[in-house]
């Protein structure tokens, strides 16, 4: 919806390209106007993300967008990319609600809820009064974000179990976590819990992102012996350690930490990883990592 | 989606205007070529649909669209419109798993779940694989029926819960109610329990749609002596019979049968009809009805 209702055929929005996701929004915008990849994490192989530095922006841009967590590399924006002027889009499918976020450096926020927020079906979309207004060409009508606004979000029948579910959800997260401050600080607790579980490994488990861009949400890595990873999430899942497999096109490990998991899940999956390694001390260690 | 897909600049769609639902369904077809108009029931007032007589149906038009169900003015099609060789399209959102339907004499049926089916959030789409393939345009990735038939539906994460929900109501269908046959015998006798009391009320209730076209779903009356409707409606919900309000657009009273009404609560309306009927005898009759 973004590029059919903001990007003009003779005009240019700016866009970063750093995993899986982000790779998949850079076909559809086409269809409407140009596309200008402001940064390539492709040839680094999705490790990293860029510094402010690093960004080639364009100050025309009709708007930046990114991902602000790419769930496939678990690489997470911990600062806020962009320029001042350009409206700033971005897609926080898989960040929303763990952590708090100033959300008037935004323009456009568009989020699905089955991460953080409730049951699969519900977008939530938070947009600018003055960037609904920019509206550039007439689009079916399901497609208009002035539609949704001037409906109140009930320009059709919304999915009302799942706006239902988000509600109890919130009051969890309000009433019994205490907010977004705790939520943030538990996430970080959760996450250090498997990266230390990596760092301390001497090598017999690799992060895929580099250190300063892993994402609290997504943990991915290697056994430095590949063919072990199989036998590791057969192991994991025998020990109540579910869904651990990475996305099917990196492979390896990946363990999911949002709001939902516990910090005890994180603790026995650390645990786990340790004592896997324990039981296979023939493997490389980090003498003979690359 | 439809008329993006399958509508080219230079040609034109057949649509029946046979109701609020399908008035609205005229709009967005415009951005992508022309409609016909192969029958308006507007000027008589949406009482009635058109026998295949009344159709002006253009044999080249590049799809004939209609609407199996009009919920607010309580019209259904007890025939199937259109003319072989035009790819026959039709809304089955209010009408769907009602009763069985020859689904070989159509080329894409779209429903909505929640009349029949289940939760909100959820769109049922039957496509004919050779209709897939007169794509017309390149249209954004979750706006191409392709995208979706390649994936098996799973193009983006589908509404899991109410999918659930939906093969829950199936099983109820198939194995508690016996199927559609079992089904549609219910909701005529319940349809007939409604149609029954406004029949027998000599003009103290009268039925919107003309008796041939009434639709078994939502069966849509006013009362001769409209002032007493209010009270009809209050009265009604403290015999917990609620959700009798009629769309806002016409107004009135409407009872929608959809599968999940019992045959009580038909019974129970009836029976309040007529007794609310008895206690206000001065109200007109039949002798001075239009």
């Amino acid at each position: 919806m973004i590029p059919m209702n903001y990007l003009a055929r003779e005009a240019s929005a700016d866009y970063l390209k750093t995993g899986y996701w982000s790779r998949r929004s850079l076909q559809d915008p086409l269809l409407f106007g140009a596309v200008h990849l402001a940064w390539d994490g492709e040839p680094s192989g999705f490790t990293c993300l860029p510094t402010q530095a690093d960004l080639d922006l364009d100050p025309e841009a009709s708007y930046f967008h990114y991902i602000l967590n790419e769930t496939v590399e678990g690489l997470q924006f911990h600062s806020i990319p962009g320029m001042d002027g350009v409206p700033r889009f971005c897609d926080m499918s898989s960040d929303s609600l763990s952590r708090p976020l100033p959300v008037e450096r935004f323009d456009l926020i568009y989020a699905h809820a089955q991460k953080n927020i409730g049951p699969a079906g519900l977008i939530i979309v938070l947009i600018r009064h003055s960037q609904i207004e920019r509206q550039l060409r007439q689009v079916p009508s399901m497609l208009d974000y002035r539609n949704h606004r001037n409906a109140h979000s009930i320009f059709n029948t919304p999915p009302t179990f799942a706006i239902y579910a988000t509600l109890l959800v919130l009051r969890w997260l309000e009433g019994d976590v205490g907010g977004l401050e705790p939520m943030a600080a538990r996430n970080e607790r959760k996450a250090d819990l498997v990266y230390r579980a990596i760092d301390t490994s001497h090598g017999f488990y690799r992060g895929h992102a580099v250190p300063e861009n892993r994402s609290l949400m997504n943990v991915c890595f290697n056994l430095a012996n590949k063919s072990l990873e199989h036998k590791f999430l057969r192991e994991a899942a025998s020990h109540g350690l579910l869904g651990l497999s990475g996305h099917r096109s990196i492979g390896g490990i990946r363990a999911s930490l949002y709001n939902a998991v516990s910090e005890s899940s994180c603790q026995q999956l650390a645990a786990f990883m340790a004592e896997f390694q324990a039981r296979h001390p023939s493997t490389p260690t980090s003498a003979d990592a690359p």
